[in-house]
């Protein structure tokens, strides 16, 4: 730490950033998992995989607050600059998104026990779709963020309008099996939910993928992201 | 700006923290305001209102961007520590759930011009104790922000509870209104995402008053913040 040794210091301090980026990989790297056991808890109808999705809560929340702490020390010691200075502040707001995709995937797990038997009568063909699109936009998300890539994350942030015109067809679909038959009533209400969560999975994977174009770059991303549904259609107020 | 005058460096120093302040405290207003909109909307079927919330949202989006651009520069130029920086680094982390909020506001609101005039049936009694609970604790999580209050943070962070409880019963209530008669389904459905919305309202105004609190004395609050219903009732799933 003394004066004369500035070699050591400039190591320690890349270790220390490195440390917060292994600790980022960790936490990208378990939602990522915890979102696939839920998805396996829906469509599989996989009560273990809906176990596994809950118990991970927890640790994703103590990620959080270790990179915040983390964050915070390299802040107080460190005092960084330009880019690295964006890449621990987007860190500090990615981890925010993080840990909501974390409860995002814990909700659909927890939902998928309560589903019942009626639920195995509907075709889960949009959902699985739709899981599948938001399970890709997650890793590509994470993997841009791990190799700080851009462009990477300007694919993330293209894919979200996908997502949201098949969360519209499916709640569009819900209801109308709702409708039909009001035994379907109780499993629809949750799958309307596991699909509202999804499509929030896939939106906060596209803020992931925002704050990471603007650490590489320093440049926001426009505000209007490409939106399906929501806004465009008579269907919006599905969103 | 030189060494010379240290007087004024920490002044300016101060200033630039109060303008961040303020920026927070307009922030968190405008959030307050566009939730108070929001909730018109549904309650007194106010499509004024609902226009009014809906337009809001980007300039709540702006505001967060500036508190971040503020925030960077005070962290490269000023080097902040302790409880300045926690404050700093709090208020990054703040914007997100202000931000999500204003969201959360903006589609209660548009849902609202969605409803139609079935919903006129359907009692909103629920609805209206949850959205007093719910902006009394927005306002107290505000308050506790802008004046580093951390005993109002206390009180945010126990009344969660009751709105979860809250969210639970009307959850259960509209599934009932669906079952009885199958044309309350579509306006149910949107009631369902209003109350959830709220709840998620709810939950963001304790997450501030769960950062406030660790700006102020530097301790987290315990993990498991007091719930009702999620976890405790066979209704758990609603949440």
């Amino acid at each position: 730490m003394a004066p004369s040794e500035p070699g050591h210091i400039v190591k320690s301090y890349e270790q220390e950033l490195n440390q917060l980026r292994t600790l980022m990989a960790r936490m990208g790297g378990l939602v990522e998992n915890q979102t696939a056991h839920a998805i396996a808890a829906i469509l599989d109808h996989n009560a273990e995989s809906a176990q596994m999705a809950m118990e991970q809560d927890p640790e994703v929340d103590a990620l959080e607050r270790e990179v915040e702490a983390r964050a915070i020390k390299l802040l107080a010691l460190r005092a960084p600059m330009a880019q690295d200075l964006r890449e621990i502040v987007s860190a500090l707001k990615v981890t925010s998104d993080l840990e909501r995709i974390g409860d995002y995937a814990a909700n659909v797990a927890k939902r998928s026990l309560r589903l019942g038997p009626a639920s195995l009568d509907i075709s889960l063909g949009g959902l699985r779709n739709m899981s599948r699109l938001v399970q890709e936009s997650l890793r590509l998300a994470i993997d841009a963020l791990g190799q700080n890539d851009k462009d990477k994350a300007i694919d993330v942030w293209r894919s979200d309008k996908a997502v949201d015109e098949m969360y519209t067809a499916m709640f569009r679909e819900l209801v109308t099996y709702m409708m039909e038959d009001p035994r379907n009533i109780g499993a629809c209400t949750h799958l309307l939910f596991i699909a509202k969560n999804l499509e929030r999975i896939g939106d906060h994977a596209t803020n992931i993928a925002e704050r990471v174009h603007y650490a590489v770059t320093g440049e926001m991303l426009p505000f209007g992201r490409p939106r399906g549904g929501s806004s465009t259609t008579p269907e919006g107020a599905a969103s």
